[in-house]
């Protein structure tokens, strides 16, 4: 008996694979740092548990397949405040935006197509590709040049008929990136002189932490017709184990698809719908204050990534992510030693190696994402114990 | 831009396609009584709602990946009872028994596989299989045989190089089957001697109204190797809006692959997960009363359809829907007709037109399945205005 070769392609994620070293290291009594994943310790508002703990009916049923109307409305205003019009119909509610971006690649490729992903990227995004037999193509970008995209004729270069569709996250993951008005305009007229679909994840779209404001791909009219975003409370609520997201699209044709894949998996969870409802209720205020924190966060990181000799990194413009080249034979290896070999008071710290945010073969191999989703103290701490780390792996580069 | 061949091959539910049809009869006051979708009026055990607010964390975090551990332990716990010897390993916790369903069509087949399924079936199997570009063979069962299965020959000569897996709901979702050991012998050793994974659907395994016990393929132990089993608490304790399921399989292989399709994905929520866990707790004799209440509905729902002149179909054994051969031109155009036409003192009765749970063109398109979700009395007025629509209706074609 033998399993699909598409299952065998399927990348596991460098983001949680290396869990079970983490578990051991744990269970030996080490503390660790988690700065492999992107689950905030900030809290989920209130209005969240207070609605569950309201709900009276006495038989947890179905919803429907497209989502929750309540929800589906609260997600529009949501967009009007930005000046995305939407409507009801324009909207999918999904498990978590992973479900979304699963759903918007088996929507766009065929087997043999291919996507235009700028890297490093979100992982989960060539596991989707690859259990929709699809191919990425990566536009590579440089930790040297902020991870800004190359020039529109190095892209146009990546199309051929296979293309079916742009993929990106923006604010980018793990990248950190923001990209320009310049930017944004250049990928749509990609997408609208070579007819793609853009699909852009715009869960962190709240963590932005320039002057300038963001510009979603949303707010680009002439891509309208083309354009899907993926989004999620995961991130902007600190709710990701609620797994709530949503697919957005004024492309009638790709939604009445996408409801087909809502309607054979049924519908997402009844109650965290509701639950999510009443997060976007939450005050302007909390998201703020959300980002004043990261903001702080980041230039703790960013700082003390910034002393430990050998470690290449740039500011990141938003999101919660910063990707670092470190100054080791191998980001991997280096993690796990941290995990197993490593202590400094009962203490580690974890990351994520960087090579799994590519499609390039041999790129990210010495990288490592770290999410700076900790408290102030812990962060700085995270940095001590990387610095000593790295001061003492055998696997050193740069001695 | 084309959108991908495999999301238009993709079918619309037949169970919800038809929902909007029923929400604009609705919205003209009228009322219906809903046997289109498994959504039992039965109560979820109060247990689920307070250990949801008991949950005292004051952030909603991802949980693994792999699932909750105590949820898991739970279901390991669940299927000792039944002989059925299972470790944590051996377990996967889903988003639904749907995404273990998908998850497990995707694991067997690569594009142009194909896998058996007994026909008619539950209509996501074939959304499920056009989404991994794979084909689904129908053993075609009959409503005057019971839905039981052809013989070996029969099967084997649907078998070819192509062939990957076995897929079944086991008692049948639509058609109420409860297989007989000699059956769910013969599909073991052909899984064995064709080399094909079997995936055992038994979401419905507590329903079940025989007088000898229920025979899951988990208790026949040579298939242990090749038997992915399908799991939901949705039925088993009236929970459809939690989504919560599993996949279970003693092939660590399978296992390890399923895993990398989950960490795609993040987690399943993990208030639900919570919630479920303590599902497992309920007393057994809420499962004893809950199949007895069903075995009543199912002999009020048959009893009835049998006193309509026209109408074909076998008492179900198990689970809880009955298909029903009608007397009309189109079951589908009869189910319209009766939201949009027919009403008796306001009320109508809304069924799932069956053409969708089969895969040879042609079957199923005078047949209907009804779900008996409904208490006592609202069966009875259903099968009332069941019989006064059919009488009614101008494509009867028996008279």
């Amino acid at each position: 008996m033998r399993f699909s070769a598409r299952s065998h392609a399927l990348p596991a994620s460098p983001i949680r694979r290396l869990e079970p070293f983490a578990a051991e290291a744990r269970e030996k009594g080490k503390k660790i740092y988690p700065l492999h994943i992107g689950q905030p310790d900030i809290e989920t508002p209130e209005l969240f548990f207070e609605t569950l703990r309201k709900f009276d009916s006495k038989t947890l049923a179905y919803g429907t397949s497209q989502g929750d109307l309540d929800l589906i409305d609260r997600i529009v205003e949501y967009y009007a405040k930005f000046g995305i019009p939407i409507e009801r119909e324009d909207l999918l509610v999904t498990n978590g935006g992973s479900e979304a971006l699963n759903f918007a690649v088996s929507i766009a490729c065929d087997p043999g197509d291919s996507i235009l992903v700028p890297e490093p990227f979100f992982p989960a995004y060539a596991a989707f590709a690859a259990s929709a037999n699809a191919e990425i193509r990566p536009i590579t970008t440089l930790a040297e040049e902020g991870f800004h995209l190359p020039s529109r004729g190095e892209i146009e270069k990546l199309i051929d008929t296979s293309t079916r569709a742009i993929l990106l996250s923006h604010p980018g993951n793990p990248t950190g990136v923001v990209y320009t008005e310049e930017e944004v305009k250049m990928l749509s007229d990609i997408a609208r002189e070579h007819d793609l679909l853009l699909i852009a994840d715009e869960v962190y779209r709240e963590f932005v932490y320039m002057d300038e404001p963001y510009l979603s791909f949303g707010n680009i009219e002439r891509i309208r017709d083309r354009l899907v975003i993926v989004d999620s409370v995961s991130k902007r609520y600190s709710a990701c184990g609620a797994r709530i997201g949503c697919l957005v699209s004024k492309n009638r044709e790709f939604i009445s698809l996408g409801l087909k894949y809502c309607q054979a998996r049924g519908c997402s969870p009844t109650l965290e719908q509701l639950g999510a409802a009443a997060l976007y209720e939450t005050p302007d205020s909390y998201l703020s204050e959300v980002n004043e924190e990261y903001r702080k966060r980041r230039d703790i990181l960013f700082e003390g990534l910034n002393g430990i000799p050998g470690i290449v990194c740039r500011k990141p413009e938003g999101a919660f992510y910063i990707m670092a080249r470190l100054p080791v034979d191998d980001a991997e290896k280096f993690i796990i030693w941290m995990l197993q070999e490593f202590s400094v008071d009962g203490e580690t710290v974890m990351a994520a190696p960087a090579e799994g945010f590519y499609a390039t073969p041999g790129l990210g191999s010495s990288e490592i994402r770290m999410a700076y989703v900790l408290k102030e103290e812990d962060l700085k701490r995270a940095v001590e114990l990387l610095a000593k780390g790295i001061s003492a792996y055998p696997g050193r580069t740069d001695r």
